[in-house]
């Protein structure tokens, strides 16, 4: 999982990466935003962690090509500071990404009470027994994912929820805990759009594609210790469905929101 | 309101705009965001209508120099065209917002229960008997907004509904009802954040600025009839709060979604 994050500098504000599964047919999108993030906050003062991002997908990327991160500096205040991060490929960008970064501040705290206070992370003994790696259609993936099945839940509901995290321990950098979860946020999120429409991501019957990713970073976590990652589907329209995900930690504290729009097009017969 | 989305044409992808109130201290966020993006969709095909957008707020605006928008057009693909606007002032970034653009497809359609189906929209009879604009502070807006007050609501929860319009009737074109309202959308959502801590956006014990914005917009809609527009804040932590709003149409169709988050600073004595 690190080596991903690793780029090569070959230029204030400019950056190369590889891809870290050369034989799927597309780049991870999560590899993309969490090499962008990188790019970005190695521009930015250290003492100013991330606390947003806003990314959009605009071609498939070719994990057989290396990738050029190229960052604007798009301002530093006194407070924060602003990043705007394109990616490209054969001189085309595929993706772009805007991050905010904030210096620590004291302020009104409150979060909302934790739906899922009964669930409880995997048994430490449980992890020896599994692959730890991931894998969907023809990608794998350096996160844990366990799924949390409730036991009478509608199997029309749009919502799911797992306990995710890397599959090794990771460095202590803030950053890369943070780049790491959004790497992993884009896994299967968008699937929450799929069950009232008795669709599967594998079953062909459906293309689905990411088109932007938006996080924002509540408070300080480790992505190599099991996080809660709840998903719903509050809609689907007009060939495209919004997602919206919550991360908790083990304690309950909620340290990340994501929401995601991707396309949600019927293929094949029919 | 419409006065203030229609822009000066410079250059091809090159806007100038100015300020409705210029007695404010600051620009309205709002109004950049629909000046925005009515510069980014002026670069469009106008059979692809926006689907979302993702922006940042970056300075305060000045409302007596007029505001330069430039607009790159990032990509056209066969369905998407993505486009970014940078805001300008004295040749300083104020404002930078990215958006997407969708030509119209069938798809799997699904919506999460309108939990708020017990509300109606104000009684046509009471639109004459009060002022149709809105203040707060020193702004003044053309929008309408009539609070929805819940008798048995917790004056601590961090939620707040609202029926809202445009205070005339608008022009057809759909890009007009999503600039409208993304300018109402900005009005009073992050307050939202403020009743667990028993703080008034007014008080004077509180500093709120918004720092990003991001809506989707899932079906069309008229921004010049009743919009059912609710607001929750899940979180706020480290000087910042993450507010959430759903627009529904008097039909209880889902038209939009937003996500904003907000710097909150206590400020004065204590």
């Amino acid at each position: 999982m690190v080596g991903v994050l690793t780029l090569e500098e070959i230029e204030s504000g400019l950056f190369r990466g590889i891809s870290r599964d050369v034989t799927t047919i597309r780049v991870f999108g999560g590899q993309v935003a969490a090499q962008s993030l990188v790019a970005a906050g190695r521009t930015v003062r250290p003492d100013r962690p991330v606390h947003s991002l806003h990314a959009y997908f605009l071609l498939p990327g070719d994990p057989a090509q290396p990738i050029v991160y190229q960052v604007e500096r798009t301002r530093d205040g006194r407070s924060f500071s602003t990043r705007r991060v394109v990616a490209t490929q054969r001189g085309q960008a595929i993706f772009s990404l805007s991050a905010s970064f904030h210096r620590p501040e004291e302020g009104p705290a409150h979060q909302a009470p934790w739906a899922q206070s009964a669930a409880s992370p995997p048994d430490p003994g449980e992890s020896g027994d599994e692959p730890g790696r991931t894998s969907a259609g023809n990608h794998s993936f350096p996160i844990e994912v366990r799924p949390v099945r409730a036991p009478l839940a509608d199997p029309a509901d749009p919502r799911q929820q797992s306990w995710i995290r890397a599959d090794g321990a990771l460095p202590d950098d803030p950053l890369i805990h943070v780049c790491v979860l959004a790497y992993a946020s884009d896994l299967g999120l968008l699937a929450a759009a799929l069950p009232p429409h008795g669709l599967s991501p594998l079953s062909g019957e459906v293309m689905m594609a990411s088109l932007d990713h938006a996080m924002w970073f509540h408070q300080p976590f480790r992505a190599d210790d099991w996080l809660y990652y709840a998903n719903e589907s509050p809609i689907a329209s007009g060939a495209r469905a919004l997602a919206r995900g919550e991360v908790y930690d083990r304690a309950g504290r909620l340290v990340a929101s994501v929401v995601q729009e991707g396309l949600v097009r019927r293929v094949g017969p029919g």
